[in-house]
């Protein structure tokens, strides 16, 4: 049940929250005059004039900007390549992702690129990347617009090598946000069954960061909260994505999510559904995450009951006395959320698939099952894929 | 009882915590090769061979350090400025602060010093201070051998014109320390009277900064924390201070607390206890806040009514249904480590100093007083200190 007494904490983002807080982007120090704005290839950043504030923002604020506009829901290298090049040849002083956790770990990749020669996966640990060191990266701005990723508060960035199917996460301190502004009036609009999955996505990385064997006193604090406040908030912003308070409930306890990535660690759950987008990319990464959820913990129930038993007294402020608890609790949100029953076969998975998923998590993110509370057998996660198929 | 829903934070600092840890300082990137090494005029740096342990890890680390002996406990403006010459003779490029609050303290604005011009009290704002910006100071490492000031996790400094009677906190994002090495097994060898004082001022930064009316979602996290470990360790290593668990909880309450300072405020019983050892260098910090603090928090308990009982909440693991009962728990933890009826009489302070000791504390820390729960008149500060009297 203890965390571990030795462990170190370094976040040096700043951190704006506050619904109209993205006002301050005209008024903050920002560190150049020009900047890429990075935002996905969908419409949302234009049609709510997201984009077009930014730009204004930037501009009161003695900025000019120039906009990448191609990021997928499952980002991939080409587009950070594509990016990085475009960032270069305009002198961009840094990078602004805008949008969900794609475009703001695409800016966070662009701006490593922008900075370093060769290809995005000679930099990358895992699978077919070469590992080699980053020792400089642009400075990057974060705005998000989703509750879910974290991103805004930790180094992370994960991009898809769409050529090997390689899904893998990459971050160091050069790749936390120098500024994030989070602003929940950003993500009224987002719709139902994405609030959820995004929220669920937050309430993982604060989970698997729970019962994680690196968590620390400093990460359980922010994955308790984080917990609690999902708990209680998430159904209530899914039924009612105009409720402002709830929506800076889930945002804040996203961004909770992220300090706790940043201070523990993801654990094999985010191996598993990496694989499986990097198989079907138009899983959305939440409902991967929701639909393998149940069997992943069930997995772990008895390895770890005392973080259970007191991830289910946070969420239902009742006593509880069997780390299954946790699981009902996981299932009631997901119930109350209209998410619960989320199977891989809605998606398109194919059975055979799943031995080479097994392979892939292993090689690509096989990092994070070190993390587990004890150490899965290839068959144990065969076996979470198979129970979550339909 | 609901803290601001627009907040910042922003804690550049890294933080490395635990027992052993000080080894890490051999192999820490250092922000360059030659170091002043800031301890106290006392011998307890050098008797423990925390000092020779230091110069020893940084050689290791291809540092060179020289070490100014004579801060006070509480810290003067002209050891500020005679160490600052030295730094700068020296061209040393950054500072460290071994010891408790006092030394790190001076440390941060020995920092300032060696890179500014003119006075230290140029730049302070209150009292005489003339407020001049500061934009450059050297990095400030700091190891604290104490658990109470948190300054390791915030960017104040605390330090006295001794020819002004002026006691007056300063600091901005430069004062920071850029690394903090918080090490447990360094605050064993303190006695019992001291190891209550300094947990008391932890525990009145998290205390103040929670019912402070700039609190914030986050510092709330860190303060009801650092008073629930406060709340049930202090007394253990109150009493056996070789109990390393014990310390270590009580140390880590005690950065929570910095990291409270850090993102909402002390109140005004800072501002109350600073004119008190502006007057009285000898009164300890702490003692100061402890003979004070029943009176103090008995002035605002109906006026932050919910927050006095989350605060009972925590620290006591039971419902409570009225503020007194944080009054009656800090009285207790009082009791439990041997300080409790501490008075101003017994450091030898006169009466007849009272009202000019109201006007120094809102001359000098004014600011502070705009954090409490409600305006205080200057009959009710006067009434702090006259009960608190003996």
């Amino acid at each position: 049940m203890n965390s571990n007494p030795i462990f170190s904490v370094h976040i040096p983002t700043k951190i704006l929250f506050g619904c109209g807080e993205l006002k301050k982007l005209a008024t903050e120090k920002l560190p150049g005059k020009k900047a890429l704005i990075v935002i996905s290839g969908g419409t949302a950043m234009k049609k709510y004039g997201y984009l077009d504030k930014v730009i204004g923002l930037l501009k009161e604020n003695n900025v000019t900007s120039i906009v990448f506009d191609k990021i997928l829901p499952n980002p991939i290298k080409s587009h950070v390549m594509e990016a990085a090049t475009v960032c270069r040849e305009n002198q961009c002083d840094f990078v602004v992702g805008l949008g969900g956790g794609s475009s703001i770990d695409s800016a966070k990749s662009i701006a490593v690129m922008a900075c370093n020669e060769g290809d995005y996966w000679d930099y990358i640990n895992g699978g077919t990347g070469k590992g080699r060191p980053v020792t400089k990266a642009l400075p990057v701005i974060a705005i998000p617009t989703t509750a879910g990723t974290g991103t805004e508060a930790d180094p992370w960035t994960v991009i898809t090598n769409e050529e090997r199917q390689e899904k893998i996460g990459f971050g160091n301190e050069l790749t936390f946000p120098v500024l994030s502004i989070v602003d929940p009036e950003l993500m009224v609009s987002i719709p139902p069954h994405l609030t959820a999955y995004q929220g669920f996505d937050a309430f993982f990385h604060a989970a698997e960061g729970f019962i994680a064997n690196c968590a620390t006193p400093i990460s359980d604090l922010y994955a308790l909260e984080a917990i609690r406040l999902l708990y209680k908030y998430l159904p209530v912003a899914v039924k009612d994505g105009k409720d402002l308070k709830a929506r800076a409930k889930v945002a804040w306890a996203s961004t909770l999510a992220g300090l706790v990535e940043a201070t523990s660690s993801c654990t094999s759950e985010h191996s598993l559904e990496h694989a499986m987008s990097a198989y079907y990319p138009e899983l959305p990464h939440g409902a991967g995450l929701i639909a393998i959820s149940e069997n992943y913990f069930e997995t772990f129930r008895n390895d770890s009951m005392k973080r259970y038993m007191k991830m289910a007294e946070i969420m239902t402020q009742q006593k509880s006395n069997r780390p299954s608890d946790f699981i009902d609790a996981l299932v009631r949100m997901q119930k109350e959320c209209d998410v619960y029953g989320l199977k891989l076969s809605i998606w398109g998975l194919k059975e055979e698939d799943f031995p080479k998923m097994v392979q892939n998590a292993r090689e690509t993110m096989g990092g994070l099952f070190l993390f587990d509370p004890r150490p899965m057998t290839d068959e144990e996660v065969l076996n979470i894929y198979k129970k979550s198929y339909r």
